[in-house]
């Protein structure tokens, strides 16, 4: 069991290390990981700690991770985590007295505890216990750190993700059709998506006619209309990494301000692509976007920032927004999607998902942003 | 505003104010609430407290209950929440800020604060910061003794959820025939579910021929059989209370062992309805179903709790398990679903949702329980 895990713990192996690196240089002892999703990305397995307690105890300076999960997840944990040191506690033992025990063993009393700001209170009284008087900190910004750096194949999870979505967008294009819902078109997406082996459909917005300008809008049981437009905002997983596009195209024939706003988008969207690179700020990227709606006329009917990082979360750093000058290194990975919303008419967004390399964005995405009628 | 108001806030009104009796008695000066289904609870309206702090304090002996939200959800607090004083925050102001002024003017420092077992340390943080020095104690069960009991209109809005749910079901039974996937009458029964307004769809899982004997199996691209077993277990929800229902019916004629364990079921899952009435204990409406299955043969095969509660969440207490001695009392409402699951064969469920009232249960759920066969 043990040698055939050795070839793919290697990445979660990197991950450790470069964590216990930065927490050594921070005077951090050990790191308590509870999120479903920093589990994953550490340990290769997940399990909800909200009902039952779960984490991963990650010293720093010697000792191996210690997996702690609830029995009815130790099948799973055995079979699934990277590493080797777990321990489980029934339903009838307490979580606390096991994570005491753990810790005790690790010699880790009134030792420092970088944790996520996620971590509920219920399981922070246990850190900060009588009998273990941890001192704890909050310690995401060293996850969400590492987890901004995708590595190839994460990138190629990512990727697949959006290949995913894009195969639902376009059964949902070709579904659509003047007298049909929102509704019908939104489930013929997510069939389809969960069909070519999505694994989750985590939203799947479709907005017709009107609807279209909300940014926040939900699918709704509207009819299509013809010459309405109709956008589609469709978010998948593959090995729990997310692909997240928008498309927007036109029941009959657009008319010449519906082309012309398209244009601007579709502009907007190019624009922001071409400017990707390491070492540009992500706010010069939303600017390059911005820009070109702002020239046309339109710049207060874009009322988002232009992208959002894409990995285990839907939604994770780096955002690309006026402000965030945080500088874009090889192997971030984010959303391309600016927007123009003419309430109470019509909008139009386009939404690719990109990787940074080296002199360019490198695309995680092949969708035409042609203009499309149906 | 204020007088429109008015009607629709006796129940919050009502709720605060056991709070405050219970939260006087056990020496809390105020509560925090944070959660997304507590915040609705008490104040009518919700808004996820997890990116951006969103909370309601609610001082216990003088004072009315200050709602904090972020800017870009303050309309939304003004229009729904049933608290006028609202305050919030903007993205470039600090919550932690915000919060420590309403604190001060609300004259709680060192105060005793009752939080949710859920609150994210980050916010904890704010509580515990040295400015304030709040005492902080888990306060989660003076909540859900709170939401146990539900009132009249509690459990008219998870009948309408269940009545959503069987209509989804009876949709799914009317499409299912050999040759169809799984996956397609999910697709169907949410359709339906959502057209006939149901808000949400949060599970909808279909299960056919071997897999039905997977208690947490997840909907596949199987396709049915003649002769299959169709389990339809399906979640709907009306303004955010949860109708949970599970119905199992045959693709052409059952075996004779198919029938026996159908009849088994509901045999078992009409024992554990007919002793609910107030005062019997939990554990006591477990032992009724599970009797009747054991007394058949099939005890092992009954592998999960015969119920749990039902409300703003899908699980919530009471659990009916073995091992709660809780006296059911009126108003409760959990959902009664024996099954028995011959792994690799066939599994069958049957679940329905009830109230507890003085000498019965009241039926929530009124879908029939005889065998169907598509």
């Amino acid at each position: 069991m043990a040698k055939m895990k050795l070839k793919s713990m290697t990445a979660f192996d990197e991950r450790i290390a470069t964590l216990k690196k930065e927490g050594k240089k921070a005077g951090i002892d050990a790191f308590l990981v509870t999120s479903e999703k920093n589990m994953k990305y550490f340990a290769g397995f997940s399990t909800l700690s909200m009902e039952r307690f779960a984490a991963i105890v990650i010293p720093v300076k010697r000792g191996v991770p210690v997996v702690i999960v609830p029995t009815l997840e130790k099948t799973k944990a055995e079979e699934k985590s990277a590493f080797d040191e777990i321990r489980s506690y029934s339903d009838s033992d307490s979580p606390a007295s096991l994570f005491k025990k753990v810790i005790k063993e690790l010699k880790m009393e009134n030792a420092t505890f970088g944790v996520e700001g996620t971590l509920p209170f219920k399981f922070y009284k246990m850190l900060a216990s009588k009998s273990l008087r941890a001192k704890v900190t909050d310690a995401s910004s060293f996850f969400s750190q590492l987890r901004m750096i995708k590595s190839e194949e994460e990138l190629r999870l990512i990727e697949k993700a959006a290949s995913f979505v894009a195969e639902g967008i376009e059964a949902g294009t070709e579904f659509a059709k003047a007298g049909v819902t929102e509704l019908s078109i939104s489930c013929q997406i997510e069939r389809t998506i969960k069909e070519s082996g999505g694994e989750t459909v985590p939203f799947c917005i479709v907005l017709s006619g009107p609807n279209s300008a909300l940014p926040h809008g939900e699918t709704s049981t509207r009819k299509l209309n013809e010459k309405d437009i109709l956008l589609m905002d469709v978010g998948a997983t593959c090995e729990g990494y997310c692909g997240d596009l928008t498309r927007t195209v036109f029941v009959g024939e657009p008319t010449k301000n519906e082309k012309e706003i398209y244009r601007i988008v579709a502009d907007a969207h190019n624009s922001a692509i071409r400017t990707v690179k390491s070492g540009i700020t992500a706010e010069k990227v939303d600017s390059a976007a911005r820009t070109v709606i702002e020239k046309a006329g339109y710049g207060e009917y874009f009322t988002h920032r232009t992208g959002h990082g894409l990995g285990l979360d839907i939604h994770e750093e780096p955002y690309i927004v006026q402000g965030n000058r945080m500088k874009l290194k090889h192997g971030m990975a984010f959303t391309i999607e600016p927007g123009i919303y003419l309430i109470g008419k019509f909008g139009v967004r386009i939404e690719d998902n990109i990787a940074v390399s080296k002199a360019a964005a490198k695309m995680l995405s092949n969708t035409s942003t042609e203009l499309l009628t149906v």
